[in-house]
């Protein structure tokens, strides 16, 4: 059973806010003509378009007031790096900053802490300009993790260290935290990062372990596992952050960053730290027409055993967009075979994907950049927001699975269409 | 300019070693009718194939005997275990032990040590049945990589831990150490792990470095970069191994193990550990007539980035073979939009394929799996074992790229087919 929540709905709302100098039709195929992607002139004038998410798990009531609010900040972080010139990959990580260093989020500061009371984080970046791609996995005691992955993205892309040796793009562990501060990205006491709620949260998981133990003593090993797996499923704590970003050259970025679950393994990486699982970004070239980004959320293993960030993206190539999107979470997702057998399959991704169009009316000097966005999950709720460098403010929506639909087997689906304009001389 | 190498030769001369009793047509899609994967009887009987690899780089003449040797060894393992009724997964994981535990392979003992002068594995495992992976990335201290990346894949099928928690599929550094050491893999002193080669290739390696980077001197940091890698291109240093098989039961597993490229950087993962990129393996399904297991070898960076493994996977569908794997080398690696700033594409993959058939001769009763299979690379060299569980012993062969082609822009591609049959009642 799939639960759908509106898309047009939200589509029409950012029509208004996006678009007050151009309004249009509301059917993004109609809107304009698609134009070949490299047969352009250079856009004179910034700007371009974010879309976070603060995770795919469930955000309560109580604290939605908290991550709509990081979700505003961060989509102003990254309007602010395009409006000063920035590309994508530039706001993109600005926006993953800024989402990091929220107590309240599941990345950066305030991360789950691990079976062994430490914070592990993994962040990927991938610019869709250069398809490079920088990972960082296991990390303590850095702040920011996505800028150690950025930091590694534009180093490689130097080309060569000496005598001849690759550099790396992905980096895990005490490795990663000594390159890091070797590269001028400052360290923090991993005590900084920890928060009175994630340190509250560690021990109230840490009884309820214990406990779950305790009474399966006695009973044998492989219905102890099974038994646990009904009776808890976690997704309170799923809520990784990511970001995806165009701007006005037309370019995509995407990245994402994470604590990780609650009590993993010492060790564990997620999808954050995944090539293809936490994050993926492709401009449009000449066998894809479109330019896509994606970021993902919800539980690593699903994501990355599914390669979910990498099928979104592809799939985003066909023509309906929505439709697009709704097969990919239930056919590679939902009912992927590589989560046979998987009761409950939680996660959840942003898109967007562009194209260049020329304007008819009112100027054919006017160039625009169609953006369709949208935002799936098969977990409760999803926290997001967007914002287009010619918003006064971001929006901010906290999505939710329909009413009677059960988490991990049903999915809800929503976005808008946004058209950027510059001017072409 | 692409060098091929012949591929029909090698394909003969297998015919002639794996069926000695079933003499027919060279040409493998004459041979036999292709059957739907889902309405088959049981096979009676074990058996199977294996093929195995010491890596793409360059293999000296002087020392391909010990290559050859190895992967002779690690065939037998292979076909041991598929005689004693083992599936394909750990007929797989068997090979990989004996070219880890040799001293010659860049895996396991004797693995480049990294700039610290430590050792750092990376290996993981696929198992085409179910689907299921498991991955071990920066791992010191362990002999045999690929056992816990078994171990961690065999652990996650048991269903989730205590209060719900999710089994990881990937660990890395420490905590990867810990957990395999609770799981009863024994730790192996580092000391023990580096060989008197490895050390003096260390020391080799540290005083080219340090020599560059005297040279460099001066110079702006740009230029330095793109200097030194004309220079050098480290292609000795890429012998990662793997292997893929396929039983008697038409089940497919793929597995890779590395020591990473000499002098990386502490922490650094390579496409042995990358999900997608280092090993492969899918049984046929509804959506996929063939059966198809790829493990991969090279410059990590390259083989992460162009998700190799995979993408030769998906290419292995498609009818002719040869003809796809040709293609997937050609545009998606060497011209891959992914690596187009690198000069040199450096890398190697084995390919098998397989899908059941019914002979019509002598006997309905004889069911058979064909199995093709491939190996390409655009290094100097590549080493491979091959053999079936009805051979007397395993064929080895070094591939080279044709005189005067150039490694990282041109290829090599070979392979053969082979028949199984089991007697269906």
């Amino acid at each position: 059973m799939i639960g759908l929540s509106s898309y047009a709905g939200v589509m029409e709302s950012l029509m208004n806010s996006a678009e007050e100098q151009q309004p249009s039709s509301p059917l993004a195929k109609a809107l304009s003509k698609k134009q070949e992607p490299s047969k352009h002139p250079k856009p004179k004038g910034v700007g371009g378009f974010v879309l976070v998410h603060a995770g795919a798990g469930y955000h309560s009531e109580s604290k939605a007031k908290e991550y709509k609010h990081v979700c505003k900040r961060a989509c102003q972080r990254a309007v602010d790096q395009l409006k000063a010139g920035a590309l994508a990959v530039e706001a993109v990580a600005a926006a993953l900053v800024e989402l990091e260093d929220s107590p309240f989020t599941n990345a950066g500061m305030g991360s789950n802490l691990n079976l062994s009371g430490e914070i592990e984080c993994d962040a990927s970046i991938m610019d869709g300009k250069s398809l490079h791609y920088g990972a960082v996995g296991a990390i303590s005691g850095i702040k920011n993790p996505v800028l150690i992955a950025n930091r590694l993205m534009t180093e490689a892309q130097k080309g060569k260290l000496s005598a001849g040796r690759i550099p790396p793009c992905f980096l895990v562990g005490r490795g990663a935290h000594d390159w890091a501060v070797s590269h001028g990205i400052p360290p923090c006491p991993s005590e900084k990062m920890a928060t009175k709620f994630s340190l509250s949260a560690y021990k109230r998981n840490k009884r309820k372990m214990e406990l779950a133990e305790k009474m399966d003593t006695g009973e044998n090993p492989k219905k102890k596992r099974r038994q646990s797996s009904e009776n808890e499923n976690g997704s309170g704590c799923l809520d990784t952050v990511g970001a995806v970003v165009v701007d006005l050259e037309g370019n995509v970025a995407a990245a994402v960053s994470s604590g990780g679950l609650a009590m993993k393994h010492p060790g564990r990486v997620g999808q954050a730290a995944h090539y293809g699982c936490g994050c993926w970004a492709e401009n449009a070239c000449n066998m894809n027409p479109y330019s896509t980004a994606v970021s993902t959320s919800g539980c690593g293993e699903h994501l990355i055993r599914t390669m979910l960030a990498r099928e979104c993206s592809t799939a985003m190539q066909s023509d309906d967009a929505h439709q697009a999107l709704l097969d990919a979470m239930q056919n590679k997702f939902i009912s992927s075979p590589f989560l046979a057998s998987e009761d409950r399959v939680l996660g959840g991704v942003i898109v967007l994907r562009c194209c260049r169009c020329v304007e008819t009316q009112p100027s054919p000097n006017i160039q625009g950049i169609l953006v369709e966005f949208l935002w799936s999950h098969t977990t409760e709720s999803m926290c997001v927001g967007y914002m287009s460098a010619q918003d006064g403010k971001a929006k901010t929506h906290i999505s939710r699975l329909p009413p009677g639909t059960v988490p991990g087997q049903s999915l809800a689906i929503e976005g808008g269409v946004c058209r950027l304009m510059s001017v072409v001389e």
